[in-house]
């Protein structure tokens, strides 16, 4: 497919702002990670329990994209934290000078962690590098055991894969040890939680690990 | 976002491949339609029960898209009808040149109904005409009822909707009167279905009318 060059190009020069992104932080010990999923998986709702159980012990900065509509950014809004809305018009990704220019509008002087929501999509973001410390990607149990295998770009980029709405598992098709294990096979790395938006169920161990990795970054 | 030019050349190529699909299948009269949707969200399983209720009535042929691995394919092809696999090696959609390769190895005048199901994403398929009569979005409650908002191209670019996983409203945050408000909200000319490709309700109702499509095309 003759789009494989044009896209190396774009890759290239969005690479060069990503390593840019990424020198901002660490100037700054701030931890950030890019948040990433199919359309739907729960990734607002994640994020909205976790500013809730995390906003007096670390200041959170967010960057919210979407291809249309700021519904997640006054979603998050709500909470208190800075929060900056990147619209796509269309475009199925976040990319690296997007999130500069969101950057731009965020004190980052007053932050510890800036959580970027990209668009939902499993495809297309694996391949963008924001800056982030690294990629969590977000894969609901209505999604089926089988979606590692089917997308393994994005389990491939990702070091956490988080496995939400757990409480549905007795209402779905979904085998959650075959997920674990498709998951491991494409990406031995990964470190895995099991969490509900609805219910709370394990977001404790992930906001536990997300205290640890930005106390880490601030060292 | 520089991509915009290099995407018009890209989709100007495109449509002309489509327009030869489209005449190749008119030709025939033959229904094309274009299954889209994120991933998980029940494409492969509707397209399962679709086949079993119809295939002594119609003869189906089934075009899989996947990012990668065939296991779609192996799904669909127990069912006895012709499957061709496209895996587009981390391409985020299909293209009408990628259809019409699949194309040539089916015997289209042995058919009389190809289903074109794309890979799961709900941004990028948008944009890409292949030649078939209509796309057909599919969504599922567990994604939440602001989707239509939220990725309005899909839904405007498609003739119909089909509600998925209606079974689990009862367990997840979707008010599906306010789904189909959203969806029509973007586009009133949406024909909708609510189905379950678990309990197989409302199923019936989109099979017939596949079947009236498939006689107004060969007539």
């Amino acid at each position: 497919m003759t789009v494989v060059t044009i896209e190396r190009k774009i890759l290239e020069k969005n690479d060069a702002v990503a390593a840019e992104n990424r020198a901002r932080f660490a100037r700054r010990g701030l931890f950030v990670f890019n948040m990433v999923s199919s359309p739907g998986s729960g990734k607002t709702t994640i994020l909205e329990r976790t500013i809730e159980a995390l906003k007096d012990r670390v200041r959170i900065g967010v960057v919210e994209g979407d291809v249309q509509t700021d519904l997640d950014a006054q979603r998050v809004a709500r909470y208190s934290v800075p929060v900056v809305q990147i619209v796509t018009n269309g475009g199925c990704h976040l990319e690296a000078r997007l999130v500069q220019d969101a950057l731009d509008r965020l004190d980052l002087d007053a932050l510890d962690l800036v959580v970027i929501e990209n668009v939902g999509n499993l495809v297309c973001p694996a391949n963008y590098d924001l800056g982030e410390a690294m990629k969590v990607v977000v894969l609901s149990t209505t999604e089926g055991d089988d979606k590692p295998l089917k997308y393994p770009a994005m389990f491939r980029q990702a070091s956490v894969l988080v496995i939400n709405k757990i409480d549905l598992v007795p209402y779905v098709p979904c085998d959650v040890a075959a997920l674990r294990r498709h998951a491991l096979q494409i990406n031995p790395d990964l470190t895995i939680f099991e969490t509900s938006g609805t219910t709370g169920a394990g977001l404790p161990a992930w906001c536990d690990w997300l205290i640890a990795r930005v106390r880490r970054a601030h060292a």
